[in-house]
């Protein structure tokens, strides 16, 4: 218990009594809870303490430092032009990786994606990537910096050697309702960043009721901390603030949010996940080059349009070991539910809400999603939706397609979601995807 | 994690979030703490929870419940006449159970103390009986009970089945600081008293620096709610709120203390501590037979005068195992340090301040404690204070003899005592010792 002049018990009891933490004791706990000199009980309540006083902000630095030299470090110095990183704090239907990544890449980027698995209600890109036949998550660093170099992007899974504390530290917040804190996220997310390796990182912070953070004000405080820790560790770094009401994307679930991402591909960009993606990739671009976001928009419509970003998507496929014709005849090669039905309207009238976590929820409880780390998940499951909220639509109108196992299954999900959207009589405006910016303030 | 219809992360999550947890949802957590379906980061994050946010005292006697049913509980239905227990939160020269128990036995009460170690700065009265040659304190349910009948008094250590539940969440406290909460601690003591069996509880609730509770008011409070929870068990309960700013007596050690009870009880009562174990004991009486505290005092001064009393532990210790000549000459039957240092007054004045927290701390780090739970205590070492606040002494005065193995151990603890102990030169009155009294309300 006691090691190195500290003893645990003595900075929980710090915390608990409304007191900071300097950055040599929180190292000293990251490393003391992997080497397990400080125990599981100590390191939650530790976190409890934190989410009730709040960790201030030099907190959340010093906890991003500790966790992102918990581990190795991905070097990608010898990679050629500028590295990307594009990261959401999670979300419903949040498939804007499988479409930013080839179109950054598609535009001379280097793209390194390091990505998590879903969990909960929110679906994790590892599980929609691996929908794709023969399609490997589990890259070396030197295969990931071969893809990377070979084709611009490529999206793998985060290896257990890197960051090994915030892997730790969030297994225990998971199960201890220590997730919701400002400095607890932030320092999760941009250990990762940073420990990533990437120079450039664009981050897509999710609020509403599918995110952790539900206010717009708690957003745009977690976008600023995230973002003036990248800056501050010497990356270029900016953040989105984005809806997460409802679900950006309409194909919720793992081989339909590809196949939703490769027809979203093959046409001319539209809709809420197509007009975020490219969004997300303007400010990436303009912050590798320098310049304005607005400045790179017309290259990367077109290199969208003319069918340059849907090609880097399958040449990352086949060089990670997938079937690149996913991305001509996706519902041919990704597996098919065996039972799917059309869910229609009770009511005509006006959407009004088409709720980000329990549409999540549903999915999951389909099996498209793991409620325990070690849960398998179904690649073919899940749910198309027909609607959105400001639609105006008429009694008996689709307002999705269920993909599920089995009949009863199919059942269930279509009386919950017609419990779950919420159609009425008054006009509902289409609401706004972006909710605001924090640049880089260089 | 799920089971019963509750899942802990949703228990943990209404307690940080301002909410109270119903009898079941308690009872299902300490159970499931038990049995390892609530882990050791959810017990400490719902601990942690409830220290910031407060347990309500509906909560406290719904986890004394859980805590009491954890495992067995201890039947002395068969035992003559009135089971009487007497507990104090802890402090420092706290010996007053070793002068209670034979005073009430020799009043024809039974009593049976199950005790705990020390740990930290405060002693634990199995480690004091230990000190005397042959001394067991595991003694089993029959054993304790035969004891009893016999001697009319015994002091055993708390069997491992009974409230296990305390004994986990206790030892999770101690390393997560989580220890000072008012519903935690009344839970704690009031489990193991019901448990117990005693039909008649005093509580000896401190207050101090040397104690849990370090304001009147916690500590009234304290004893308000463990005095509650035993009498709407159906027990006869009595609480007084005494001092521990000092120690409580002048012996502070293991054979140290049972040596300065022994010569305690070979003379008339003088001094803070006979005083208090003869107040207790009033207490105990009055409420075992009814009728005024008051009413008691002069049988139990002449009990203890007359040498019954004394009589009394003789025969216990002889029961459960020692050396009863330890009541006669008990410096000649206890060990002895080789090394003992009287410290002398550098300054003439009056003695302001003995801090208590401080003075356990010594005699632990001379040895007479334990930091952790599975140390060996050593039976010879500690102190003997020779002054108490209020006292004018002059420079070059005694303030006490070290008992040290070491010579290099007696430098540093007389050191430290000097440091410790303030002179001043202004009067200070002698602080009360009884600071308040929650009589079973009946």
């Amino acid at each position: 218990m006691t090691s190195g002049g500290y003893r645990a018990v003595d900075l929980i009891g710090r915390k608990r009594d409304g007191g900071e933490l300097d950055a040599e004791a929180l190292r000293w706990l990251v490393d003391g809870y992997l080497a397990r000199r400080v125990t599981e009980g100590q390191m939650a309540a530790l976190l409890m303490a934190g989410v009730l006083n709040g960790f201030t902000d030099a907190e959340a630095r010093a906890l991003t430092d500790a966790l992102r030299h918990s581990g190795e470090t991905l070097d990608l110095s010898e990679l050629d032009g500028p590295v990307i990183d594009k990261h959401s704090t999670g979300g419903v239907g949040d498939d804007t990786t499988l479409i930013v990544s080839p179109l950054l890449a598609a535009a001379g980027a280097q793209v390194v994606k390091l990505s998590g698995r879903g969990l909960g209600h929110t679906g994790g890109t590892l599980d929609k990537l691996e929908s794709i036949p023969g399609f490997r998550v589990d890259l070396s660093p030197d295969e990931l910096r071969a893809v990377a170099a070979d084709t611009g992007c490529v999206v793998a899974a985060q290896s257990e050697r890197l960051v090994p504390g915030d892997r730790a530290i969030y297994a225990l917040r998971d199960v201890t309702g220590t997730v919701g804190s400002r400095a607890l996220i932030a320092s999760s997310v941009m250990s990762k960043k940073l420990a990533g390796g990437a120079d450039t990182i664009v981050l897509d912070v999710k609020c509403g009721d599918g995110a952790f953070m539900t206010t717009p004000e708690d957003a745009r405080a977690l976008a600023e901390l995230c973002v003036e820790i990248g800056v501050e560790a010497g990356r270029r770094c900016t953040a989105l603030v984005t809806a997460m009401d409802q679900p950006l994307g309409r194909s919720v679930g793992n081989a339909l949010a590809v196949a939703g991402c490769v027809e979203a591909m093959s046409a001319p960009p539209s809709g809420r996940l197509a007009e975020l993606a490219l969004d997300l990739a303007c400010h990436g671009l303009a912050l590798a080059r320098g310049g304005h976001p607005d400045a790179t928009r017309e290259e990367l419509t077109r290199l969208w349009r003319d069918g340059a970003a849907l090609e880097r998507l399958a040449a990352m496929v086949a060089a990670q070991g997938g079937d690149p014709s996913v991305c001509d005849r996706p519902r041919e090669v990704l597996a098919a539910a065996p039972v799917t039905r059309e869910v229609s309207a009770r009511d005509g009238g006006v959407v009004a809400a088409v709720p980000a976590r329990g549409i999540g929820e549903l999915a999951a409880g389909l099996g498209a999603g793991r409620t325990h780390e070690d849960d398998e998940v179904d690649p073919a499951v899940g749910l198309e939706l027909r609607v959105e909220i400001g639609d105006r639509i008429e009694r008996g109108a689709p307002l999705a397609v269920v993909h599920a196992r089995t009949d009863a299954a199919a059942d269930r999900a279509a009386d919950e979601l017609r419990r779950l959207v919420r159609v009425g009589p008054d006009d509902v405006p289409a609401p706004p995807t972006v909710l605001g910016r924090r640049a880089d303030p260089r």
